[in-house]
């Protein structure tokens, strides 16, 4: 049996083995509280306090303009809820693009029901969002806008510095979930102009349960969770402590190893897509085809669910994804491919293969040399395709 | 130098080694997302279902009962706001105590901006809420109770069978917070008529970063962090596995250690109490004297303040507390014992021992030791204390 094989970093990422040994002090020697007075409590102080300046320095932000949440899902509530209700006096429009992450896309619905309007931006047929569109929704009523930094399906990454620039002019404070694009990107938030930011740690090799949300000096957001008054009054609850060394030590290694890494997934990437592309007839691929992420690959294949493709893959011990694993189970078609101009059909079809640091150009060498037999197999037992190719010849 | 000691198990538990051992496996070889259809996934979708089985065993619920958060705020939260919210057609009035933990009054006080009325019920000079005044406060409009099972400072544990029959009969929800109590006082939600109550990890010496709220079938409350839809859609964000992994583990270790472990603190908490009491004049014990928390022993010591009776301590490498964490830079007198009926001096005067699993004869024998000198040579400092032996004499 060859040795499993995982390609859904997207979806859920290892802990980097050099942050597990950077925790491991503070669930024991040293777990205390930030808010003690004594001298373990002091250690707590200290270490939040250098973990607050590596992660902001990270995205060019200042250490107090960064607030520790639970994660991504956390940070984009806080960012969107928190805005749009503490700035309400100001507007009640927002904007969102058609391919965001289905937490953006659910708090919008949310916000809907509490009297805001949200607009809806389409995007190109790799799932950019439209500039032009873009500039037209906005009025006097905008108060926020929330656009990915890339998209974590397709991998397209947005244009963010334009977006950020238009936001800017207007006086509107951006949103970016940055979680797809974190260690893979450079990420500067006043470059971008953005004013708000989610990042997570888990997306970085750190630990799950914890993210961050950037919050521009000078900018007010009402809290989600309400207590004793952590981070500014901004996320009560205790510091995850262990967790936020984790995402810390991530960090610092990140800042070491992404100009590599990036260049080592650029080359899988393009291996899979050139090759992919070559050896599986009828296979196409989704997102932009240079604005991308280095380490993401997605393809559709004609009359075959993306689904059977997984479940084949699942008998080779090689772990894939058909897009987000988010709304995976849900079973509906990617609203991420519909956004891009694809019918459903078309949409079910999808593989989704993201890199990360472990993985070899064996792996990718595997992946080829299976992959075309997966579909040609799943398509002999098509009815679809078969029809398909009737109707073509 | 004597070996440091922790006495402030409260604000801060260390993991157990035991734990820890468990979680690792699950930062790196098994760190699936349960939303993955690959066997990675699998793996996280079947220790997130015995997580969930466990964790709901040890308080008598069953596992669809259990929601997972990132903490005990966020399920205090997620409890009076998810319900308040939800249910606001029914009535528009909540009770809480006076010497709830600051997260629920500060919840409450938002949920008077929202359009509730709270009524704050009144304890008696031990911390326990007078049930005759609770009864009276009950209106028509009363749709939600909250009253922690023990308070987190002076450990006086609520007549929370009573509560529950109270709201039971009454058809009025009924949450506690039960974070000072787990581990320590057996809880079972149906005994005592628990509709909602929160659990937090690391006071059962799990990790950080992870709570629960247990939520009674049939029951509806919205959610307050809206995504992906996990946790059947009350609780959305990617599930902390490791942390989830640590807290079933964590679980099952205190449900063999905690009859050994109640009797032991009990001894050291009479130790103290009975000695303090007996070798430091003018001093006082705050909280019940019988139905408290078998490893909290507070005390106040008249004309001198707690933050230096802290200092004194940490001079020693001793860890102490005042009072709640939580609040503990602020420096304001706590409002529990405020509630309590001490004068503002009076509470401002306090010591918290709170025992945890590693605590050792030899360390409350220590600390028996000191405190008789440091609270002498305090009181030698103190202009009050000396202003008020001069009028006894």
């Amino acid at each position: 049996m060859a040795k499993p094989i995982y390609l859904d970093y997207q979806s859920a990422k290892p802990v980097d083995p050099r942050v597990i040994d950077a925790m491991f002090p503070y669930y024991w020697e040293k777990f205390g509280n930030p808010s003690s007075l004594h001298k373990v409590g002091d250690i707590a102080t200290e270490v939040l306090d250098q973990g607050r300046e590596t992660i902001a320095g990270f995205i060019g932000a200042e250490k107090n303009e960064l607030i520790f949440t639970s994660g991504a899902t956390e940070s984009n509530n806080l960012a969107l809820i928190g805005y749009a209700m503490r700035n309400k006096n100001k507007g009640n429009q927002i904007i969102v693009s058609e391919v965001e992450h289905i937490s953006i896309l659910n708090i919008a619905k949310f916000l809907e029901k509490q009297g805001f309007s949200v607009s809806y931006v389409p995007v190109d047929q790799y799932g950019r969002v439209i500039l032009k569109k873009f500039e037209e929704r906005i009025t006097p009523q905008t108060i926020l806008i929330s656009i990915g930094f890339a998209n974590n399906e397709i991998g397209t990454i947005q244009p963010i510095e334009a977006i950020g620039e238009i936001a800017r002019k207007q006086k509107i404070a951006f949103h970016t979930d940055a979680v797809a694009a974190e260690g893979l990107v450079p990420i500067d938030v006043n470059r971008c102009n953005i004013d708000l930011m989610t990042l997570s740690s888990n997306d970085i090799y750190g630990p799950k349960g914890l993210g961050a949300l950037y919050v521009r000096k000078g900018l007010s957001i009402n809290p989600l969770i309400i207590g004793g008054g952590q981070e500014r009054g901004l996320r009560s609850g205790s510091e995850n402590i262990p967790a936020i060394v984790g995402m810390k030590r991530a960090v610092e290694i990140m800042k070491q190893e992404m100009n590599k890494e990036v260049i080592q997934f650029s080359a899988f990437r393009d291996f899979l897509i050139k090759n992919v592309l070559k050896k599986v007839p009828d296979s196409h691929l989704n997102g932009h085809p240079t604005e991308r992420l280095p380490n993401n690959a997605h393809f559709r294949f004609a009359g075959i669910e993306g689904e059977s493709i997984l479940l084949s893959f699942k008998d080779l011990d090689i772990s894939v994804s058909t897009g987000s694993a988010c709304s995976s189970k849900t079973l509906e078609a990617s609203h991420t491919l519909i956004a891009c101009g694809l019918i459903h059909e078309e949409a079910h079809g999808s593989l989704e293969l993201t890199m990360g640091r472990w993985n070899t150009q064996a792996e990718i060498d595997r992946v080829v040399e299976v992959l075309p037999g997966i579909v040609e197999r799943l398509r002999k037992l098509s009815p679809i395709y078969k029809k398909k190719k009737e109707v073509q010849q």
